[in-house]
C-alpha cells in the first residue's frame, strides 16, 4: 500500500488501486446529472483555482478535478474531497469560492479517467517541465523538454472523451504543441475507437495565474488571449471563457491560430525574464561603480517608455520565468525550425540562473568573510515572490545550498511557508523568536511586507556586530543609516553604501 | 584653402585660418557684454537645439556655439550666422526659437576657442563614437572606444576657461568619464595656468533629444536626471537646468554621483535596444510558425506590466541605440572593472545589427528570388526614424548596400531626406513620380506617415506583378488583401500571409 501526504494539512491518504470504492464519484455524478460537466486535468496552482472559478459560473457547471493516483499528487484529491483547498493561499476569495462549491456540491476530485467520458469541456492544466542541466556555479549547460508525460495525459483524454468535446489547453507549451501534438494524438485515439475525428474542438488559452492575494482574480478578472485549431474550436473556446471570466471588463483577444497563443505566453514570460536579467547585469556594474541602482532605475522609470524597467534582486523563481524562455528555444530547435534558438531570451535565463550564486559571492566579498564555517545565518524569506508562499524554483534555494556547502549554520523564517518542500525542511513562522537569537549574518531574501515593519527594523537596529545583506532592496536609506551604527549593511545593486 | 559644404542649404563656406576676421564675434561679445555667457561645444543634433533653448531662457543668456573649423563641421557655424538652422527639422518651434535668438542677437557661432574664457557655463555636446568592426553579414566582431577626440575637446576647455566655470557634460559617455577624465584633465590645465583647481564645477545631465516634431520639447519639456562631481557642482547644475527646462512640469531628479547619471543614460538606451532585439528574435520565430507577431504583441501589451513590448522592424538606427549599450560594456572592461561586459545588452546590439541583413535575406526567400541582377527596387524611406530625416546609422543603409552588391538597380524616396550623406547620394522627394515608374520590388523601409496615405496605398494596389516588402508593419490587413490581388505582399514578423 502506498500513501500520499498533504503538505497543506499533513493528512496521509492511501493511494487507491483499480478496485477502489467509486461510490462517492457516482453519487456526485448522479447529483449533477443535469449539469454540463467540466473536467480539469491537473490540480496544481492553476487547476485548483480554475476548478473553483468554473464551479462559480452562472452556467451552473459541475466541475470534476482529476489528478494522478501517486505519492506526489493523490493528496490533492483527498484534500479537495475533505474540504481542504490544496494550495495555501493568501486570497480570502479562495475560501469563499471553495466553500460555495462544497455547498452547491458541484466540485469533486478524482483520479478516475472514466470522468473524461462525461465531459463537455476538458481543461488541461498539467505541468510541462524543462530539464535544466547546470554546473555548481549556476551556469546553464544544457536543457531539454520531455514531452512524454504531457503526451500520455493527452492520450488518456483521447481514450475516454466524447468526440465533440471542447479540449482547452491552458498548460504553457512549446509553440506548435496544439496543432502538432494534441490534435493528432486525440484524433488518433478517436479513430482507434471508431469515432468521428473531425467533431473535436481544441482551443488554447493560457492562464496568467498569480498565487497571492489576487489568486482568484488572476483567473476571473484578467485579460485572456485565446485561439482554436479551427473556427468552431475558437468560437466554443470564446463562449466557454465568457462563461467563467469577467470579459466585459477584461475583453478577450482572439489570435489567428494556436501557434500564436502558445507563442504569446512564452513570449510574455521571456520578456519579463529578460527584463529582470537586464537589471541583474546592471546591478553588478552599479555595485562596482559606487552607484545606487535603485535610484537610477527610479529616475529612468519616469519616462513612460521605460516605466517597466525592473529592480534587481536575489534571483528569479517560480514555475514560469525560470523555464518558459527555454520552451520557445526548444520549440525552435526541435519542432519547427532549422534556425537557431532565441539568443536574447536564453541569455536572460542564463543570467537569472546565476543570480543567487552571485548574491552569495557578493555576501562573501562585501563582508570580507574568509570562512562561513559555523557562521550563524538567518534567511528572512524562502519564497520566490513577496507575500506569497511559493517556493517552486525559489532563488533562495541555491543561495541556501551555497551557505550549507560552506558549512554555515543556516536557519530560515517565512510567514507564508510552513514546510519547504524542495529542501525538505520545516520553516519557522515566529519572527520574534528568531530575532531574539544571536546571528552573524541576517539576509533579507524575500520582500515580504512583514520585514518592512518598523518593529522588525528596530529590532535589527538594536543588534550589534551583525552583517545584514539586503538582496531585495527593501531597506530604506534611513533604516540603513540607523542599522549601520551598530552593524554593517550591504544591499545588492548598491555601490554607494 | 579648404571648404565646408552645408548639406542643409548647399552653401559652401571657406574654412578660416588663424588670422581670420573676428570682428563679428567681437561685435557680438560687445553687444552682449552685460549678459551671462553660455558656450556650447558641438553644434550637432543636440548642441544646435540646446543653443536656441538656452537663448530662449528668461535669464537672458548670451549663447555662443562652438564647432571645429574643418570640412565636416564648419558649415554649421556658417549656417547659424547666416540665419539657417543646421538641422532640417519638422518641428515648427525650431524656426520660432531660432528666429527669436537672431532678433534678440543672443546666439552666435564660432570656431574660436577664445570664447571658452568668457563662459559662465560651458555645455559639452560633442559626439563620442564607438568603433564597431563587423563582417559582411552584420556580425559584430569587436568594438572599441577612442576617447582621444573627447579628451582633446575637454583639454581645449581647460586651456581657456575661468576657474569657477560650470562645465555641464551632456555627451553620452562611458560611465566614469566625468570623475576619471573630465575632472583631472580640467584641473591639470588650470594648474598649468597657475589657477585654482578646486573652484571648478562639473555637472553631468544627459539629454534625451529626439529629432522630429517634438525636437524643442525633447529638451525644454522633458524629464532630466543630473549630478555633480561635488555638492556645489550639483547645486549649480540644478540652478542652471531650472533656468532652461520646464522643471515644474517635468521635475529634475538628482542622483548621487556622476557615475550614476552616466550609467543611467547608457542603461536606458540599452534597455530600449534590448527590447527591440527581443522583438526581432521573435519576429523570425513568428514568420516560421505562421504567426502574426503584431497581433501577438498587441494582445500582450494589454497587460500593464508588458505595455512597453516593441514591434519588430528593419532594424535599429540613430546615434544612440546602436552604440550606447557598448559604451557601458567598454567602460566595464576597460575603465573600472575586472568583470565581464554586459552580456544581455551586448546581445541586444548584436541582434539589432543583423536585422537589416536578415530583412534582405527574408526578401530573397519570401519572394523566391534567384537573382537580384537588374531587378528594379524602390526603397520607401531611408531615415532610421519615422517622420524624421535622420540617416545616422540607418538600418536602411546595409539593406541598400546588400541590394547594390547583388547588382540590383535601387532607387530611393524619403520626404525628409534630400541628401543621404552616408551613401553620398541625392534622394527624391517626389513620391508620385516614383510610383509612376515600373518596379520589381517596392520596400517599405521607414514608417513615414506619408506611406500610410490611401492615395499611396491605392496606387500600389493598382500595379501588377510587383513584390511588396513591408519591413515596418505599416500596411493594414485590408491593404494587404487588396494589394495581394495583383501583387505579392510579405511583411517582416508575419508568417500568416
Amino acid at each position: 500500500m502506498k500513501y500520499s501526504i498533504s503538505p497543506v494539512n499533513g493528512k496521509t491518504y492511501e493511494i487507491p488501486d483499480d478496485n477502489y470504492n467509486n461510490k462517492a464519484l457516482y453519487d456526485f455524478i448522479e447529483a449533477n446529472k443535469e449539469k454540463k460537466k467540466i473536467v480539469i486535468q491537473g490540480l496544481g496552482f492553476v487547476g485548483a483555482v480554475m476548478s473553483i472559478v468554473c464551479a462559480d459560473s452562472d452556467e451552473n457547471y459541475a466541475v470534476i478535478g482529476v489528478d494522478l493516483a501517486d505519492e506526489r499528487n493523490y493528496w490533492k484529491i483527498g484534500n479537495i474531497n475533505d474540504g481542504v483547498f490544496p494550495v495555501i493561499a493568501d486570497d480570502p476569495q479562495i475560501k469563499t469560492y471553495f466553500e460555495n462549491s462544497k455547498e452547491k456540491n458541484n466540485f469533486f476530485a478524482t483520479h478516475d479517467s472514466y470522468v473524461y467520458s462525461l465531459a463537455d469541456v476538458i481543461i488541461i492544466d498539467i505541468n510541462l517541465d524543462v530539464k535544466k542541466k547546470s554546473d555548481n556555479a549556476g551556469n546553464l549547460i544544457s536543457f531539454d523538454v520531455d514531452m512524454n508525460p504531457f503526451k500520455r495525459a493527452v492520450k488518456t483524454i483521447g481514450q475516454n472523451c466524447k468526440d465533440d468535446v471542447l479540449i482547452l489547453v491552458e498548460t504553457t507549451v512549446p509553440p506548435g504543441t496544439c496543432s502538432k501534438l494534441v490534435k493528432p494524438v486525440i484524433q488518433n485515439e478517436l479513430s482507434k475507437r471508431k469515432m468521428s475525428s473531425n467533431k473535436i474542438k481544441i482551443g488554447h488559452s493560457y492562464e496568467r495565474v498569480m498565487p497571492g492575494p489576487n489568486y482568484v482574480d488572476s483567473i476571473k478578472n484578467f485579460y485572456r488571449v485565446y485561439s482554436g485549431i479551427d473556427e468552431k474550436s475558437a468560437q466554443q473556446t470564446e463562449s466557454f471563457l465568457k462563461s467563467i471570466i469577467s470579459t466585459k471588463k477584461y475583453p478577450l483577444t482572439r489570435l489567428g491560430n494556436t501557434n500564436a497563443t502558445e507563442m504569446a505566453k512564452v513570449l510574455e514570460n521571456s520578456y519579463r525574464a529578460m527584463n529582470i536579467a537586464f537589471a541583474v547585469e546592471w546591478s553588478r556594474f552599479a555595485e562596482e561603480s559606487g552607484v545606487n541602482l535603485y535610484e537610477v532605475v527610479n529616475a529612468i522609470r519616469m519616462r513612460p517608455t521605460h516605466s517597466n524597467l525592473m529592480y534587481p534582486g536575489i534571483g528569479v523563481g517560480g514555475y514560469c520565468l525560470t523555464k518558459d524562455p527555454l520552451l520557445a528555444s526548444w520549440s525552435k530547435i526541435n519542432h519547427f525550425s532549422s534556425i537557431d534558438g532565441l539568443a536574447q531570451s536564453e541569455t536572460g535565463v542564463k543570467i537569472n540562473d546565476k543570480m543567487p550564486h552571485y548574491a552569495f559571492d557578493f555576501m562573501i566579498k562585501a563582508f570580507d568573510l574568509h570562512s562561513l564555517s559555523d557562521k550563524k545565518i538567518l534567511l528572512l524569506g524562502v519564497s520566490y515572490r513577496s507575500d506569497v508562499g511559493d517556493t517552486r524554483y525559489s532563488p533562495v534555494e541555491p543561495f541556501y545550498l551555497n551557505c550549507i556547502n560552506h558549512n554555515a549554520m543556516v536557519d530560515m523564517h517565512d510567514p507564508y511557508v510552513k514546510y519547504w518542500e524542495e529542501i525538505n525542511i520545516e520553516i519557522s513562522q515566529d519572527l520574534d523568536e528568531k530575532l531574539d537569537m544571536i546571528w552573524d549574518i541576517i539576509v533579507f531574501s524575500a520582500a515580504h511586507s512583514q520585514y518592512k515593519n518598523s518593529n522588525v527594523i528596530n529590532k535589527i537596529c538594536k543588534m550589534s556586530n551583525v552583517k545584514i545583506l539586503d538582496t531585495m532592496g527593501i531597506l530604506e536609506q534611513k533604516d540603513i543609516t540607523e542599522m549601520n551604527k551598530n552593524n554593517k549593511v550591504k544591499v545588492l545593486g548598491r555601490g554607494d553604501i
